[in-house]
């Protein structure tokens, strides 16, 4: 194993120079625009793949390509899937970088471009440990299968079914996502769970016109009030979501989970102060990182009714509408929960209006067992390579991709991700520190070794 | 008074054709490119005062021009002051129109075109009125003033100024104001009650900036959800608004009011089958004419947060606001509302979030009572002239105007309209029925006999 760390040493500057070059291609999935440069960013992949000596293919699919690569020589030993995206968020607003978006610029020992730590940077350290074990070794530890998609930035809407339509192609002993951080620098983490998601829109319509406030008010529902008074019913005064059910399925965290997260380096002045508020509200009887991590939520992404320009018309709204998303945890699900929300919300629905409720896109949660042996070997690979103790966490937010892999291949998903809290992901300038990219490297080799030996 | 009566009936044709001129100028006074149109209409009535001998001006303001006569020549009788608007709403929907809404079109009966009943149609009644005494007498009863004013449609900016600077020459007995409808049609009425209006506007703002809902969610207030919270604590079960003190200065119903109510034809089922509503609410205790004409209310005007476009985004919105009025019933005070609105929404709102508190325009509400003798003057007026009896009732809506009258000239208003229900105002096809208008200037003229005798 010393040769394959010290050739990837040795290669830092070539590494360097190939993630500058992925970079450089503006694949933005959501840009009509640029949908040669996403597929150019495929054909790049596939010929890397290729000269690599890994049996890879371009799938076409409704939208923009997957590249799939496989190398299955390594007999006895595990199958692992690498996924990763190489697509990238749109650059809006382009006024707020320091610096091009596709011309990656050097800055105090990081790099600065669209697409650096999410998730090019991150899909790139796989491709390079294996090219240190076939230049090293003339062959790989394990079994390995390559999903590189090209949508993951605009909900995957392809790749479902792709994992659908080729389970046995695509089966494996565990699958091995990288687009994700660390919990904070110096703190190499692995993510174990993530919420799911249900999204509906609810519109309530009361009149069949928008009315005069002074020739109709007091004798007529208004939606926009009965919204609000629906809305506020869903939660009670222990900021408890008040959705009959809504709980039942919920996995209550384990003490040993509670006690890891309040070790965790968290300081609530400082998230209070970025985000500049007075104070913080959540379910009671829970830390922060617990409501965000493992505890379900019923949220107001939006609403809208009646006036809403500048100064004053006395209107009575005929209609009121708001868009509604639970955060979920294990074991909830998604459908599930839109009836039971649907349910509750029609029994607060008076008859002095009527309700269509949308159901709009939804996903699980996820929930690795933290002792599961492909994130313990994972755990071990980031310490070795970080000279780190690394820390088993869970995140609040949603890669419904996780929940497809799990489901259709029975595989655990382990998220090792090589990214950093402030790599500003989606947003200007974001980066990827070069430390955590020639780290990675070396444990990502340092996980496909280790797992021979579960 | 036979006489006087007799020629406004023979010169019923002429009449009409004066409708239709003063119909075809499309005086929209909220339409920048109308300003032109606004004047000649101002124009055209000062012309017209002018040849009746009524000495008269134009007085400009910031806005539009406001037309003043007056004819006082009658010693020891009261002065009364005409007050009606000459402006239109604007016209849109354009294509919901029969026909242009500035080519006045005849229909059974009826005149169709913008500002048919509101108000040209009413204003001029009195103007024809005034005509008839003096082609018959040489002279009118009373003491007459007149306050045509251009702005009614976009709230009256500069008339309150003119008539407090000009409080002793437009001093008088009584405002007569002509800009309202009857009941129903065959039941001449008089308003003697006009709701008031506060209106606000509340901002909600919590985190600097939109957050995601995935990892934010469950950790700090979402401003929607929070006035979601603060609308729905606005009213209890009964539907009375809960803000201490709200109720403290209503003037309560009288049983005679409400006897007067419960015998208008008022059916409940009608008005939600027009309304296309299941089930009507509104404050416990009361019936709808109740509610809408004495009970004072807070209603949601429009409110807004988050994202509101099509489909999904999971965004935790960092700012959520809406409109809020309340109309009013005597004695309550518009800016003493606000006052208590206020203190109630800072003691509702939680320190996780910051409140804006705007204030928009407001005013008053109005009551003449209802034993006044130039109301019931009117009544009489209004009963010779169409052979109905009159009733008194109140309206939901406002006239800031009366209550600028009222309390700078120190002088009761009475208002007496001669809409119908069903003029469409500011709608497509707005009419005036020929009959209401001739026997309008009938009771016009009634009254400003009638009321030397008080």
């Amino acid at each position: 194993m010393d040769k394959v760390i010290a050739r990837i040493r040795e290669n830092a500057d070539k590494h360097r120079e190939e993630l500058r070059e992925l970079l450089r291609i503006p694949s933005i999935s959501a840009d009509p625009e640029r949908k040669g440069d996403v597929e150019k960013t495929a054909q790049w992949l596939l010929k890397r793949l290729q000269g690599l000596g890994i049996s890879s293919e371009i799938v076409p699919t409704a939208g923009h390509p997957i590249v799939y690569g496989e190398h299955l020589h390594a007999e006895g030993a595990p199958t692992i899937l690498v996924y990763g995206h190489y697509d990238v968020q749109p650059v809006d607003p382009l006024e707020l970088w320091d610096s091009p978006p596709f011309e990656p610029t050097e800055r105090d020992g990081q790099i600065v471009a669209r697409g650096a730590s999410d998730d090019k940077g991150q899909l790139l350290i796989h491709l390079l440990a294996v090219e240190a074990f076939l230049q090293e070794r003339g062959e790989l530890p394990v079994n390995l299968k390559i999903v590189f998609e090209g949508e993951e930035e605009v909900g995957s809407p392809n790749l479902p079914p792709f994992i659908e339509e080729n389970r046995e192609k695509l089966a494996c002993d565990a699958v091995l996502v990288s687009d994700t951080s660390f919990f904070a620098k110096g703190m190499p983490s692995i993510l174990y769970g993530l919420r799911g998601l249900a999204y509906v829109e609810v519109i309530l319509r009361g009149p069949n016109r928008d009315l005069h406030s002074g020739e109709f008010g007091g004798a007529v529902a208004n939606p926009a009030d009965v919204l609000a008074r629906m809305i506020a019913a869903l939660h009670d005064e222990d900021r408890r979501v008040a959705v009959p059910g809504f709980y039942d399925e919920v996995r209550e965290l384990s003490d040993g989970e509670r006690e890891t997260f309040a070790s965790l380096p968290h300081d609530e002045n400082d998230y209070r102060a970025d985000l500049e508020v007075e104070a913080l509200e959540g379910e009671k009887g829970f830390s922060t990182l617990e409501r965000l991590w493992a505890r379900p939520t019923l949220e107001v992404n939006g609403m809208v009714s009646g006036f809403t320009g500048e100064g004053a018309k006395t209107v009575l709204p005929a209609e009121a509408s708001c868009k509604i998303s639970c955060r979920l945890v294990p074991n909830q699900d998604p459908e599930q929960i839109e009836t039971l929300l649907e349910a509750r919300l029609r029994e607060l629905c008076p008859p002095s209006v009527t309700m269509e409720f949308v159901r709009h896109h939804g996903g699980g949660p996820f929930l690795a067992e933290p002792d599961n042996p492909y994130v313990e070997k994972a755990k071990e690979a980031l310490e070795e390579a970080f000279g780190e103790k690394a820390v088993l966490v869970r995140g609040g937010g949603s890669v419904p991709i996780t929940g497809v892999f799990t489901d259709q291949l029975g595989a655990p998903c382990v998220l090792m991700g090589f990214g950093l809290p402030d790599d500003r992901l989606h947003s200007p300038n974001e980066k990827m520190d070069w430390d955590q990219f020639h780290r990675g490297i070396e444990a990502s080799a340092r996980f496909m070794q280790e797992v021979t030996k579960i």
